[in-house]
């Protein structure tokens, strides 16, 4: 069956977003052309927003709405310590454990010579020429714990080290909440070797 | 932690959407923000034209971009048989079984007292002034096999058979590919008490 073409055309865009397969994007679009016009407006003007009111961080690449985010801004936070994460999300993650007070280092993405990502790709430079100008005693890697990432972190932890600068890594392990009996080889691996004493 | 307000705000309206909620929501808005310009650019439009370019055929209620559907325009159709459905995702799902020639007409809805939708809120004065100006033999009540659409379907049909007009209603049993051991009691009743001759 032929859809009308602006429904069509709604679908596939729809569809192009993650986790949105055909079926969910009908449903969507369909949801969305029953709605209340009002509230079609106020997401699109929303979207709308999103893109031309958000820009990033000048200084470490968080998403801000002004030239400095409002962590870096902050004057609570210790600008000693920066913490360096792959996405925004990350940052948006580990702020609400409430565990780390220290800055932040978004570089956008792990190194991934497939797809064509190297280090000048990544916002690296930019985090070594924070060094030349802020008082950088650790940096602390926050990457994802999967092959890409332990591979970006060893690659910066040769960079940063020989400039004199303090570099750890969280924690691998158990997952609170989590059981010994159903973790896998590796995290249990971790988990023993990274033990700690009481 | 307080998120920028622009990204909040679309996290918020982005999980007012059926099946997204407050992570599913985050993951897109990001997604979006990291996108391409010119990539939300065609979603908003999509669904800006969405909103904008289709409206309810005339006639039928499905989806049309002009004053009537394609299917009431279509020359190929049976227009002595109406398909009653609740929705225009419906008319997609039997379109697309390739099954049916009739015409529709999409009720929107199903009778429900408790969320104070009543013969009125649905299309379905509209469904008995059709028989005055159309030659209708058939009407084949589609509505779902739940509580509401088994209600809304009696409620048709004694409205409908006095006129003269044969109703049928579209068969229970069991799915195709689904297995008898699996299946629920009201589903293999229904399957036994439909049983036709081979």
């Amino acid at each position: 069956m032929q859809l009308a073409e602006p429904l069509q055309a709604a679908i596939e865009e729809l569809s192009k977003l993650p986790g949105i397969g055909k079926k969910t994007a009908q449903r969507l679009a369909l949801f969305l052309l029953k709605g209340e016009n009002e509230n079609v407006a106020n997401l699109l003007k929303a979207l709308h927003e999103l893109k031309t009111k958000l820009r990033l961080c000048a200084r470490c690449f968080n998403i801000s709405e002004e030239e400095l985010c409002p962590i870096c801004q902050s004057a609570k936070r210790d600008d000693s310590v920066i913490c360096v994460v792959e996405e925004a999300s990350d940052v948006i993650a580990i702020e609400k454990s409430n565990e780390y007070y220290g800055i932040y280092h978004v570089i956008g993405g792990v190194l991934s010579p497939l797809s064509g990502i190297g280090p000048d790709t990544l916002k690296i430079k930019e985090l070594l020429k924070r060094f030349e100008s802020e008082n950088i005693k650790e940096i602390i890697l926050a990457l994802n714990p999967d092959t890409e990432g332990e591979t970006t972190a060893l690659y910066l932890a040769k960079l940063i080290k020989p400039l004199g600068i303090k570099v750890t890594r969280i924690a691998r392990g158990l997952p609170i909440g989590g059981d010994l009996e159903f973790a896998d080889e590796a995290t249990i691996g971790r988990a023993v070797s990274g033990r700690i004493e009481l």
